[in-house]
């Protein structure tokens, strides 16, 4: 079985909704660890072995180490036989790609700036701001329910996460926030909801203990 | 046939120098295009799809819209039979995209941020720094020529083209400044830059046009 390293309500927690959807969280490994929180509480847990301590981290059968929310998300939705992307030459293979490369290279840093009021002309010449972001995004959704046509992908998961984490980075596009909705929709909250409050009650008893 | 947005001296070279490795730069439609450049030459090219001007850009035979390194150098690998990559389910396909969904999502912010000489808590906390770039490189390929094993993938031309390019951002550790030179030695340098210079003269000769 492969272990994933969660914390949470992070960004491992979209992992957790992908492997919901696709019916085998039971088919890996989840260990839930402690991660710094912007609150001050958390610390970085000895027990993950991401590099750099972070969340998500997952350990394959093979004992590769693979980081960073896309690559683990492409990884898992291959190992169980990709239900949530299209094959390697098939139609959509193109912008899958794109958008899960879109979503670390470049909406992550931007998203980042934007919440830290961070402005400085080597981050908007690289990666271009919010308007460009929500172009983008608006452009892939207008006319589909989903970036890649009818059905939910992984990409979509991935890059609606942090809308839904903070809301208030949510652009004011209709389009995007009803994508966002429908993305939601899409995932079972209400278990995800509760299995990240049982994962901090573990937390906070280990805390106490 | 793809047609791939392509501008001389920029991360678009990248993807030249993986279309000759594999042979294929035949089978691409290559578009140069002008991009703004720091030294304040350049500009915003029309004939440029990519929605923020940049490249490189792909188009696939499909129309799909390709943007980001990573994803375009995937997409080619992938179209002509993955001969630079791990087949999915494969040993090392983890470790390969880890490596990809790094180089846009850590690598290349923690570069820009050096570059520019720019600190932030921010930045620091979401990407880390040089440090921590240098340390997962090294251990990336101090026990193996290449980041995936014995030999070149597409994963060792992206990660190291950035220290090709800008030879003052290499760290200084040797294990990593060998398979830098290692990756170089795998491509065919005097044809690349012979490709660059030509299309570096043809942008020039519309200019004067
Ligand atoms: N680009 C990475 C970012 C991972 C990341 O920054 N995770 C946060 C949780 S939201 C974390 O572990 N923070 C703790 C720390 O940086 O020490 C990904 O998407 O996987
Ligand atoms: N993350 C993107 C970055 C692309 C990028 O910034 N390209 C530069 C060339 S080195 C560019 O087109 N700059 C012109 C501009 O930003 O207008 C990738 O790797 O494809």
């Amino acid at each position: 079985m492969p272990t994933l390293y969660y914390s949470p309500n992070t960004r491992a927690s979209r992992v957790i909704a992908q492997l919901m959807l696709m019916g085998k969280l039971d088919q890996v490994e989840v260990v839930t660890v402690e991660v710094p929180r912007f609150d001050g509480s958390g610390r970085r847990d000895p027990r993950n072995p991401h590099p750099e301590g972070k969340v998500p981290f997952l350990v394959t059968d093979d004992g590769e180490e693979v980081r960073e929310s896309a690559a683990i998300m492409m990884y898992l939705d291959e190992l169980f036989g990709q239900p949530l992307s299209p094959a390697i030459g098939a139609p959509g293979r193109g912008a899958y790609l794109s958008w899960m490369a879109y979503s670390g290279g470049v909406l992550e840093p931007v998203l980042v700036a934007a919440f830290s009021g961070l402005d400085h002309p080597a981050l908007t010449e690289t990666f271009r701001g919010m308007d460009e972001v929500c172009a983008v995004l608006e452009r892939g959704v207008k006319d589909r329910p989903f970036l890649l046509g009818d059905t939910v992908s992984v990409a979509d998961i991935l890059l609606a996460s942090p809308f839904q984490w903070a809301p208030h980075l949510m652009p004011d596009t209709p389009a995007i926030k009803a994508w966002v909705e429908r993305v939601g929709n899409s995932l079972d909250g209400a278990a995800i909801a509760a299995y990240e409050a049982s994962a901090m009650a573990r937390l906070d008893t280990l805390k106490e203990a």
